[in-house]
């Protein structure tokens, strides 16, 4: 993915970021964490664990789902202004390979950034005996909300 | 969505389907049940829950997908033949409207079945108050796996 | 597809539609025309001809697209205020089977309507000796766009 | 986006694109051409025309998604073996900006090959007085197609 220079409009994007993160139950039921976060760019980690597993024990895509799109939708939320929420309106994955591993990489990045569509792409890597492997891929549509005081992060 | 009246290859399928849904960790992790399932259509149902929420106290968009996936992914394995397996290869979902409710319903549905690939569509209903809401849709590609120990469910 | 029933906020809507329509040299590129123009639900129709196939004969996957994009898109059109414009943020297609046939139907409709965001489905039929199958559906995202003289319509 | 080092199947990759290129009447009706064919990448450009508008006169997301999904489709086909066919399962575009321009250049890339499941995305560049601009990105999924006479380039 080419990656672009993005100039935050909230220089406190980051705190931004983990404090929106920390209300994300969902992220705890992962045991997911946050990795490295920049302009336009957030990364999530997490441990296999067999509550997230599907049938043959790989992770389940909608699990690997749930991370992208979280790493995606904080992505655009760094570049949004302060004040504003962040929903998304749509998403596809692509499972480019069974999710096998002890660990996992996501990786989310703003394509293009706009004021109320914002347009992201997003890898999962599998860390699988040491080795990281490109596992899915998945491309999200983000909404900035401005003005509702219920979705406010 | 339209429903064509499918021909089960095999008649344990709703066996398999239950079997392998008690596999995936991930359901027990969303409190999911089977509902109906029937020649190309399934049901999985959940309530809310802290531990499945974005920020906004929301059914994470993932848990929605994961949910969705599963419904979907068992109704193109009820029309498999015994012996084989089922893998996502992509979906892409649609959010609505925020996923606010006490209880979740998931329809997952053949669109065409195939030999290699079989496409399904899912729709997630919030029940919230009482009333039914549509608030996901999602399209699943699925393929079936023969031959293979490991992917064999 | 489920079709509620929508309310127009502009009588005018289906004159609107066929002025759009006459705008895209598109449209006549495909042959195509218009069919059925109901609130939520447009319906365009085309031709085989030799200039849409991909190698082996078949109507293009992204010719399908077209048609199908423009259907979803005046779906969503009949439901916009008088001097809004429409664009496609994101549109996804299957493919079930080969477009082959003499003649092609495509229906858009709307699932959810929205202020800014609109969602729609789109079904591709093709008419082959008579007989009408359906070869692909399709999920697009439209924006409602207001205040832009430039993209009215 | 990451470019892996592919080798091709089948030498005579870059012809058998050539010849199946000029079997899509889609790709003349266009104005398209190939450039550069290269193992898991191919690019076709194309001039902008009147027959190829939506009503705003910008290039028809169909007629983008049509070229980008030929190019993601080649990508895919330089790695297939001698005799096989490919055909799009599914692709997903995203239209970041209206597609203004005097010419347009598509890139196709494999990102995953398989024996019977290809995934590939393809981004679509306008160029408008001289400046290239990203206004679409593509996913596709293919397949390849063997042992069919009709489905064999």
């Amino acid at each position: 993915m080419d990656q672009p220079d993005f100039k935050p409009k909230d220089e406190g994007y980051a705190a931004r970021v983990r404090d929106s993160f920390a209300l994300q139950g969902a992220m705890a039921t992962l045991g997911a964490s946050l990795g490295a976060i920049e302009p336009g760019r957030v990364v999530i980690e997490l441990p296999w664990a067999a509550g997230l597993t599907q049938q043959h024990g790989f992770l389940h895509a909608g699990m690997v789902a749930t991370a992208l799109d979280s790493a995606c939708g904080y992505a655009g939320f760094t570049l949004m202004p302060e004040g504003s929420g962040v929903l998304t309106i749509e998403f596809k994955i692509n499972l480019l390979a069974p999710a096998k591993g002890q660990r996992f990489r996501m990786v989310g990045q703003v394509i293009k950034p706009g004021r109320t569509v914002t347009v992201t792409e997003g890898r999962a890597y599998a860390i699988d005996d040491g080795r990281e492997k490109l596992v899915a891929t998945l491309g999200a549509t983000l909404m900035t909300i401005t003005g509702r005081d219920d979705v406010k992060n």
